[in-house]
């Protein structure tokens, strides 16, 4: 047999060669770093056979993919240490029963059914273990055998989960086995692939935690414990994503939401109802009011609709009786039922129906920060991530098929201007198209359509230069759609914003307008949402900000400290000036000592924090600690405002420094 | 006999007296003048037996109350050309059947069950026969008779409406008869008062239209056909009112919400459901944003609840199972209710309690514009004013009983400051308290509480100079209010405002906050809504302005309209520059003639029109038709730009002409 070499040299090998064959036959350096293989652009290791004329590369440390081998490894390590453990303990191997171990992003998992429940010092002790079991440097071999053969063996370790694997694979299939340690050491069921050595495993790995897990995923199958790990090459690397786990922990909206007073979920009220307290009302105003701008300054008119409606206008707009699920229950009134609206579009194509439109009057782009209401189950429910109302920043713009790209790409460009306010860097936009199979299914059955318009999108997505990526199976029912998936500033992964092609509901609406001809016309229907909920949005940023928003959008930015009563008179004034620049503050009247004051407004993250004494009263300065830029004393007080002021209007996300001449 | 003059002087008359024998008495010269009289305070006619000692004064013409008595003599004279006109068709009298006939606001009607549908043409010939009987000054004559001579005269005149009148007031009923022109002319069974003479009803009167009407109001009784007429002492009296019920018609909400694109209404939605079009959606932003700065500087907070809850909430409120004919009925879900809220205040109860309070955060103003649903019956909707969704002004002060009067009379400022920027002039306020009668019914059943905070109300209206009047038995379920009755260009009225104390609820939801003391206090709440919902006011001001909206208001501020395609590029760059200066405008872009155009943004009653040609282009002018000041042609586009601007963000009612100096 041969291989071929990423330089597209040929190379002869014996008949059911590995890749540690190749990388001997190479040289004895390569063979003693490498850790596994790509086989035909595939990931896989030392140990299995390679198929005739592969194109093969041998993958060392250097290579990053050869984590996801080491992960694999860790799988089976820990299996093989938590049967150690419970051995040891006084168990039988049969009382250690294990489902599967695969690979997850940043590392792995095992499901085991073993006769007590795990606490953290059980995963402290088997990890120990595990590092033992590394240090040891066993090393792993892979060998097949047929279906019987596998089946006896774990029907003899008696382990029921195993069983009913091999059982369900048939009785044609040859299974492969990976062992580590010789025979007294620990044999998996599995694919692969691995590293060769326990030793290759690097030490930077962490059990994370046990969570309950159905068997295959089947409540009605026996809950297992699943054990959590995590693994890096370098210390570095599993440093940060601790970090960033325990940052995300800090900055959870649900916690910052309540430290800040920013909502409240009420058990009266109900689940996923947020009550928006004034601090949260506050961010809800100033977006509606960035979005208000930006969307005045792209030509769209706001409208307002009802939150809910008669049963017919969604089975019109083919909501129901498909979507009926996912929206709260009917209301019998007047012999009709009512719902409550999932969704803005269908009132919106009604107010563009209401009236006779023309060419001149096209591209008619209609906004509405409306309110829609779903049902989620309960225990999906998730702070104001997932939640039941939820108020949206949406958008449907009706156009010619001549004014599409241009339409559709002021929308993209919209998001990406929201990114910049925002500080978003990191965002993935892609294409989301239909699939062949879901046509008539999940898909208006309508081949032609969805070819055009999707090579409409990419063509616009092109020509406007912006990056993306393509997905099958993916798109709304009635178009495709570019979906934005954003990163925080911790790295943690937000859906967000949604840009739809629709070519199917303006026909179900009858919606149309007369062209240059004299001509009806069906309009083309864009749905977008750039700021996604407030729900979501809010969720987002608090995480994104941890708390600490950029000064034009914080709730509070400036706190007034008198230093004693004396001063208070003097802070009130201050108030009424920074409120007539449009700041926002409030005073700490509280007989409170003054740093326990500014302890209380940094809790709170309020930006400004303005000390109010003798000398600042006198010579009308302020005096300030900042979260955004460096202490300062005796600033005057015009001087302050102007230049907070300044960066509110401009919605900056970092402050300038005053220059020391502004100071005086 | 004696009675009492108006002057204290006590005058003998005649047994069983009435007050032509007084008037006579007096002198013949008042006998001829003589319509009525003042009997006791209250109005009484000539014909009438007065009661020993009674009080009395007589009324002639100058006195505007005997118009009663000439509307309701009026009835009866419509009632006998009724009758004479169907017989001289050749009906008989016994097919001419009679319910009854009162005064109502303005004028009269009688109710008839006639052998023909009535029409204009009946109603022309009926008026030109009353006018004939006017002509034809009959006297009228006053008897009684016991309870079965009354009976058998219906009976065998053959009106079985009057028989059943008769039978319900019983056998020992001495019934009063008013006849006119002698016993060939017409008698009604008639408390009155009426006028003495036929001749001394006024000509201006006018029979208005027809409509059907149950038999005493019931549909399970027949329908009859009911004239209304109008009548008044003065033709400019009738004329004023002619004139204000065509400026209703013209100004009616519902046609001009239509024809200025404001809302509409759709089938498919649902009744009491209004859609809002762009240009409404802008009068809901401008008097939202109007709404913000005030309540900014009124110290208030603002917040966002859902539209639905839970059952237990209104359980709580106390809004189930009282109130639930006038909500939605409910959802089930999760096996619990949830209904669409009625009102926002268990909401903002629910966020007052979700932080703790001390004194030093109190009051406490929380301030959502929320839209509210109510059912109300299909029958009783009308256009914005009747909805079954209402977006509402709404507010709750939380406060200690010290602040109450402070608070309360701040809301009312707000009000009078309101009324002020739109220039409503005449309301008047009503201080509407409970009835004795009422408690543990319609009002909680505390009545030391209710003595004590309407006097609270009472001392805060007196206290901050407010005129307002006192009504009993109109209170709120938890505490009495002042609702607000304003009067529109057109004198319609409106109920709008109202600003409601409540003493009960706070202890329901067990609000409360800590005193200085360190003590537990509930405190006040303040229900206000001073601009009502968006549906009733805007409806209100469409009438009022007659969709001539002051600039602030008015959806669109500016009607760019280029006389030739080459004006059209100055025209957008015009447009952008009203835009930054936060002026609204469009472009007539159509190849219509500049007349046509002119006329279009005339009946959008658009406040200026700006025509753009050569000149303006080249020398950076505006030639303007305005609804608001006299027309203007070459003014600088600057000081065209700052003129406006600044009667804008004056919100002024009328506009300044700009002064011959800033023309150049």
């Amino acid at each position: 047999m041969h291989v071929v070499l990423p330089d597209g040299k040929r190379l002869e090998l014996r008949e059911h060669a590995n890749a540690l064959d190749l990388a001997e036959a190479i040289g004895p350096g390569l063979a003693k770093a490498a850790l596994g293989a790509k086989i035909n652009g595939e990931l896989g290791d030392l140990l299995t056979e390679i198929p005739d004329g592969a194109e093969v590369s041998i993958l060392t440390k250097k290579n990053p993919e050869v984590i996801a081998l080491m992960r694999h490894t860790l799988a089976h390590v820990m299996a093989q240490a938590v049967i150690a453990y419970f051995v040891e303990k006084g168990y039988s191997r049969s009382q250690v029963r294990m489902g599967v171990g695969p690979v997850i992003e940043n590392g792995f998992y095992y499901d085991f059914d073993v006769p007590e429940t795990l606490n953290a010092e059980d995963l402290e002790a088997i990890e120990g273990k595990m590092r033992e079991l590394i240090a040891a440097k066993l090393p792993l071999k892979k060998y097949s055998l047929p279906f019987e053969k596998a089946l006896e063996r774990y029907q003899q370790i008696g382990d029921p989960y195993k069983v009913e694997l091999i059982q369900d694979l048939g009785e044609d299939t040859v299974l492969s086995f990976y062992e580590q340690g010789g025979e007294t050491g620990f044999t998996d069921l599995c694919r692969g692939p691995h590293v060769p050595n326990t030793g290759d495993i690097p030490k930077h790995f962490k059990l994370m935690h046990v969570a309950g897990a159905y068997w295959r995923g089947d409540e009605k199958n026996k809950m297992l414990q699943r054990i959590y790990g995590v693994a890096f090459q370098t210390a570095e690397e599993l440093e940060q994503h601790l970090w960033m786990l325990e940052e995300a922990k800090r900055r959870d909206h649900r916690k910052l939401g309540a430290e800040l007073d920013i909502f409240t979920l009420d058990e009266d009220v109900g689940p996923g109802l947020p009550l928006w307290l004034p601090r949260g009302a506050i961010l809800i105003e100033e977006i509606e009011k960035l979005a208000k701008e930006m969307e005045e300054k792209g030509g769209y008119k706001r409208v307002r609709s009802p939150h809910l409606t008669k049963e017919q206008l969604f089975l019109k707009s083919g909501h129901l009786p498909y979507y009926a699920d996912s929206m709260y229950p009917p209301m019998e009134l007047d012999n009709t039922r009512y719902y409550m609206k999932p969704m803005n579009c269908p009132f919106h194509h009604k107010i563009f129906a209401s009236r006779p439109k023309s060419y001149r009057d096209m591209p008619v782009r209609l906004a509405e920060y409306g309110t829609c209401y779903r049902y989620e189950d309960s225990g999906a429910l998730m702070g104001l991530m997932r939640v039941r109302s939820m108020q949206m920043n949406d958008a449907h713009i009706y156009c010619t098929e001549e004014q599409f790209e241009s339409e559709f790409m002021r929308v993209i460009d919209m998001y990406i201007e929201y990114f910049r306010i925002f500080g978003i860097d990191d965002y993935v936009m892609r294409l989301s198209k239909h699939s062949k199979e879901g046509l008539g299914k999940k898909y208006v059955n309508n081949p032609e359509l969805w070819e055009k318009t999707e090579e409409m999108v990419r063509n616009a997505m092109k020509n406007g230069n912006v990056p993306f990526i393509e997905e099958e199976d993916e798109a709304a029912f009635y178009g495709p759609k570019i979906d934005v998936q954003i990163k925080s500033a911790i790295g943690r992964e937000f859906s967000l914003a949604t840009n739809q092609v629709d070519f199917a509901v303006p026909e179900r609406f009858d919606l149309h307008y007369i062209d240059e001809n004299n001509q009806r016309r069906t309009p083309l229907c864009l749905h977008r949402a750039p700021l996604s909920t407030h729900e979501r949005l809010i969720g987002f940023l608090i995480e994104h900000f941890a708390g600490d928003f950029p000064l034009w959008l914080a709730p509070e930015q400036i706190r007034l400290v008198p230093i004693a009563d004396r001063h208070l008179e003097h802070c009130y004034k201050l108030q009424d000036r920074f409120e007539a620049a449009g700041l926002r503050s409030e005073i700490d009247s509280r007989s409170e000592r003054m740093n326990a004051k500014v302890r209380d407004a940094e809790l709170y993250k309020v930006p400004y924090i303005v000390i109010v004494g003798d000398k600042e009263q006198e010579q009308d300065q302020v005096s300030f600690r900042s979260r955004k830029e460096a202490n300062q004393n005796g600033l005057g007080a015009e001087a302050f405002i102007r230049h907070l002021k300044d960066h509110v209007v401009d919605r900056s996300l970092k402050i300038e420094p005053l220059a020391p001449a502004a100071l005086a």
